[in-house]
């Protein structure tokens, strides 16, 4: 199958890369802007250090603090409503995935009337056609995980259905700039780091494999083994900040083309079920699913495994390749000391009793090997037991 | 200084991946294309090829078979009068660079007076502005080399001043098949697969440091060092001539943020002064340069010397990475049967004359050390001798 590369955000990284802020909308044309965040990030002194870089360079601000994790519908709606009531120019989105996705929602809403479930997309089509030019978008990410600054997508919380919703808006401009995470707390840099980790994984042995996503998920994987125990031990080891913001950037451009598959398709759900940060119910069954799909795809799950930690042996059998990537996540997660799975779902029937409307939200399209609903089940009971050695040795 | 991150051409990549170009170019409305390529394109069959598959799906050709080596300005003015002419709503470009670019310089040409020579821009600058909207582009390259697909930009010889110039023209959709690179003689596999490794050695020695760009162009020169004598030996080796397709549309783009420095800033004179093939004329001074550069960026001339063979010692001075860098690159040189400089140059006074133009028309911005035009003649000197073995053992 051939391979697609397409990574139509513009991305500025590096330290220090914030400040132009100011200028860069200036250049799109923009004088008033609707600065969309979180609590979170305004308690950090993120959103103040924003401000100060749009207000010298003469832009005004409109402020919309209001961002949930996993962005309801509604969220994005009363900060479209926000923009249009305000007449803005521009969106700037400062934060972690939730204030992106909210951002990138709202601008849709800009020129385009509401609700923002009109606008639902399949991660895999176009976007909807008939859309009024949107405004400029400039998005700003203060953690290492999401991606949502290199891809022209969104995840929205559709509340009535209790699932997620894909919006596809175009970012103008994406600032990566590694200072804005130096303070992040390290229990979150370690949530978001693992959410990025999947993203790449999953590149790696999606059913959809890709050439350019292999390279980009390859590298991200490596700089997350080596970095995320150091930013976790030291969150002002910039370096490490540096290396990790780019792993997260390289990890959502990798899964452009390939899509992802079973640990985001089981974390999604998971989430919005169990009050699961997106992270770390992406993270909760990674080890899982990649020995699952060893059988299936071993010279990818080798390729997770080697970008983890040393060579394999050549002559290791796909399920060694898959007992090894299950090992190395283990390390990793008990490295940064990722909570558990069950420590946010104290009752395990509660968990398996959500696997029919797992498998009815989720498709597994892109997994490597066919899911059936007694395999999620089966992942899910290893994923709440943790880690369990096994005899077979790599 | 920031990264940036932009490739703007969206890209197809894998076998057999030109039978869509028809159903591709129907999806952008387009009934009837200029199809532009060079008699050797024609020669190959690979022209053949494209007309069967664009007439498959009811697309309309014209074709201009007309394309130079270094494509003139006037070559340009015909292809684009050719194109106003017979009403086309398209142009698909097909072959090495000199074919692709002149297809964007046709494509400016289809919707924007002429002549070429009103549309030449700077590498580091946005496009010339006023243009009108273009019409759909498809670029198809069957060497491995270029990577003119992977960028919006494309070279052209200003005929009346006897220098390169710039133009630029967003790529609708590059459609990258290394089946079409399987007929392509060996000596022009080695030279094309030495323009792309120029490319990316020059991406990650280059004062302008990119996070992306390194990325792409370690993989880059990792894949051209294990495929290129592979391909040479056996055309028909497909994962090899895969693997080279990747390199060289990865090259491509890990230089779109750093941009090239000293092999083509020399090469681009040269290949024009003495007409030497574009690929041979850029890795003439390729061992030299990164030789030259490296007491300014040792740990990037070490990550070209270790791409390309084993780790160096860990000790090792920046002379010693500077010459071991020069050593593998001759090494490759030699294993592809590469033509030297002096095959083309019979008179070395003649090389050197040709200094004060060089400086003159390559302004060096790019490279990590300031070359003076001494060091140019030095650099041309040591290039005219050939490989010399330094006493320093890396």
């Amino acid at each position: 199958m051939p391979s697609v590369f397409s990574s139509p955000n513009p991305i500025l990284f590096g330290r220090g890369a914030a400040a132009v802020v100011g200028d860069k909308l200036r250049e799109f044309g923009c004088s008033r802007v609707l600065v969309v965040y979180d609590k979170g990030v305004e308690a950090a002194g993120v959103a103040a250090t924003i401000l100060g870089h749009l207000h010298a360079a003469h832009i005004q601000t409109v402020c919309f603090d209001g961002v949930l994790p996993d962005p309801p519908d509604t969220t994005v709606d009363q900060a479209g409503a926000l923009g249009v009531a305000e007449g803005v120019d521009g969106i700037v989105g400062v934060g972690g995935g939730s204030s992106l996705d909210t951002a990138k929602g709202a601008c849709l809403l800009l020129t385009n009337p509401g609700p923002i479930g009109r606008y639902y997309a399949r991660p895999d089509a176009p976007p909807p056609a008939g859309l009024q030019p949107l405004k400029p978008i400039v998005v700003i990410p203060t953690t290492s995980g999401t991606g949502s600054e290199a891809t022209p997508g969104g995840v929205i919380t559709d509340t009535q259905n209790h699932r997620k919703q894909i919006i596809i808006c175009p970012v103008s401009l994406a600032i990566v700039d590694p200072e804005l995470t130096v303070g992040l707390p390290s229990a979150i840099t370690a949530a978001t780091a693992f959410d990025a980790l999947c993203h790449a994984a999953e590149a790696l042995t999606s059913a959809a494999p890709n050439a350019f996503g292999r390279v980009l998920g390859k590298e991200a994987i490596t700089l997350i083994s080596r970095a995320l125990p150091l930013a976790y031990d030291d969150g002002g080891d910039i370096e490490a900040r540096e290396q990790l913001q780019l792993a997260a950037t390289l990890a959502a451009m990798s899964i452009l083309g390939p899509f992802c598959h079973i640990p985001h398709e089981l974390g999604q759900p998971l989430g919005s079920l169990f009050g699961i940060p997106h992270g770390l119910a992406c993270a909760a069954t990674l080890a899982e699913s990649m020995r699952f799909v060893a059988p299936g795809v071993p010279e990818q799950v080798r390729l997770v495994a080697e970008c983890m930690g040393p060579a394999l042996s050549p002559g290791a059998t796909a399920d060694q390749v898959g007992q090894a990537a299950y090992g190395r996540i283990y390390d990793l997660r008990e490295r940064v000391e990722l909570p558990s799975l069950a420590s946010f779902v104290p009752d395990k029937q509660q968990l398996l009793a959500a696997v029919p409307h797992i498998c009815q939200v989720s498709p597994f399209v892109f997994s490597p090997v066919a899911v059936r609903p007694s395999d999620v089940t089966t992942i899910l009971e290893q994923a709440y037991a943790g880690r369990v050695e096994s005899a077979v040795a790599p």
